[in-house]
């Protein structure tokens, strides 16, 4: 069954039946808007796209996969404010002759995503389309805590890691070479482990900035140095190159280090701290704040691609 | 300039600098996220989406006027459900041989018309595709009443309406032959005229049920019926034909009911009240409310086009 045989209310239908709703949700689907709890009078809002072809194949990833990776990218600029993600609507634009199952996978891997941090699909809208596209914007409690933005970096501060690096772009690569192992790095691509709860915890500590990792560490610390004012240092040391990504990148004949520094999709957080902050475990130093401008690598800087260019 | 000649950060740059924010915008562009104000703990959100084939056409509508369209699609929602509208988030999917220019002046349209109600464009994302589409996400403060809902409406209810319904319509009939004129209609589908003020005064009025007509005012009223477990019949009188409409129904051998009651896009708004409960001006009856189900007009099905359906 195609979506235009179900048309547009009939597909509405089986999406929503699929949906379970969280206790932010006050009011879900059905209605001409959603209402979200906002329980600190204020909301954090971000949208992401992802556009077939361009961010995702359905060759490559499952309908459920798209889902969860469309749901990860959104929720991680939730945390990337310190914020607790509470919602999401999902923009759904779709060719007449796709089957109503890989909407309704899309759906379901959504909803599993939010649900990992207690959000839930609130709202969204359909339309025919020759380009399959999903828009999300994720909605957010900062829970009486001041945003951590971009441009709060001090000299001095420690520049930390949650999560991974590369190994999105270590599965991207795999793929469109033509391959589809090694699994580890191909599934890290379909379906981003994201550290939604360091984003918090971050702010909580006293984070000073952070930002999601989506263009690269270095295109997106870039974002953080230029908002700040600072220039930022990386220790190329604090990178450990995990086998798999090791094997995978001599195999293909790639430096590792053009994935880990500036390889996006594993929607890893940066931040920066003040020294004397005790770091958690998930937050692990990487490097450091100075006066100046720009990124460097161990005091130089780095000819590796810089990152990504959604129009190049 | 095309929008790959100048980057994905070169546009962000154009375009957020042109626009304003409104009291409501806490944290604006250049963070992972935006933060809004969400005054009484709760935050009304809807999406909608425009694509470029199917919702507008380059040549019948320039950006500033599909911008002015997109987000009068999304704040009408919003204030549908008696919210007044804080803020819009567009993803917007581009060519990347479009111009600059066309995204700047698309910018500019949404900006205008979320200024005429106080609201500003917050934050967003932007995408090459082949297909030029955009999904905006509106929210907004429902200031301690509760959301008028879809399935309020009691028989015995007076139904009424804020707007107009069919201008849009006919001026999209008006482009599909080919014409250019009465300039009246086609710059009512190309810049729609919401009744943006009549929805939270609805809900304070003591509003039963609430929709948007984007649909069609028999499609949308059908969803009330449906939503209420009642019916609905309009009373034909109730609608004047327009003289510009009703030379141009005739012109182009067409009903110009199928325009005023099957017709979208004007994003009039559609409500149902007590009897009790005095209406002012700007809510015009237009019909009543009783047991059963179904929409009908003066007691008798209405064979006219019924609505839209986005796939069909």
């Amino acid at each position: 069954m195609t979506v235009a045989g179900v048309g547009e209310f009939g597909l509405i239908d089986r999406v929503t039946a699929r949906l379970t709703y969280g206790e932010s949700c006050l009011l879900g689907p059905g209605d001409d808007g959603a209402v979200v709890a906002a329980p600190d009078g204020r909301v954090v809002a971000s949208t992401d796209v992802l556009v077939e072809g361009r961010h995702f194949r359905r060759d490559w990833s499952g309908a459920r996969d798209v889902g969860h990776r469309a749901a990860a990218a959104n929720l991680a600029d939730i945390t990337a404010m310190g914020a607790t993600p509470t919602a999401l609507l999902v923009a759904l634009c779709m060719p007449a002759e796709l089957e109503t199952s890989w909407a309704e996978e899309l759906a379901d891997g959504l909803g599993a995503e939010a649900a990992k941090v207690g959000a839930s699909v609130v709202g969204g809208d359909m339309s025919a389309s020759p380009t399959l596209t999903i828009a999300v914007t994720a909605l957010g409690d900062l829970a009486d805590r001041a945003p951590v933005v971009r441009s709060g970096a001090q000299p001095g501060d420690v520049v930390a890691l949650a999560g991974r690096t590369g190994w999105a772009a270590a599965g991207y690569t795999v793929l469109t070479r033509g391959f589809r192992t090694p699994r580890l790095l191909v599934e890290a691509f379909r379906r981003p482990e994201v550290p939604y709860a360091a984003g918090p915890h971050a702010a909580r500590l006293g984070a000073t900035s952070m930002i999601d990792v989506s263009d690269g560490l270095l295109a997106d610390l870039g974002h953080v140095a230029k908002a700040s004012g600072v220039a930022i240092d990386l220790h190329r040391d604090a990178f450990e190159v995990p086998r798999q990504m090791r094997d995978a990148a001599q195999a293909l004949g790639v430096d590792p280090y053009t994935w880990i520094l500036g390889g996006g999709d594993d929607h890893a957080l940066a931040a920066t701290f003040p020294r004397s902050v005790a770091l958690p475990a998930e937050w692990r130093p990487v490097g450091r704040v100075t006066d100046g401008a720009g990124v460097t690598v161990d005091g130089a800087a780095y000819d590796g691609p810089a990152g990504w260019d959604h129009f190049r």
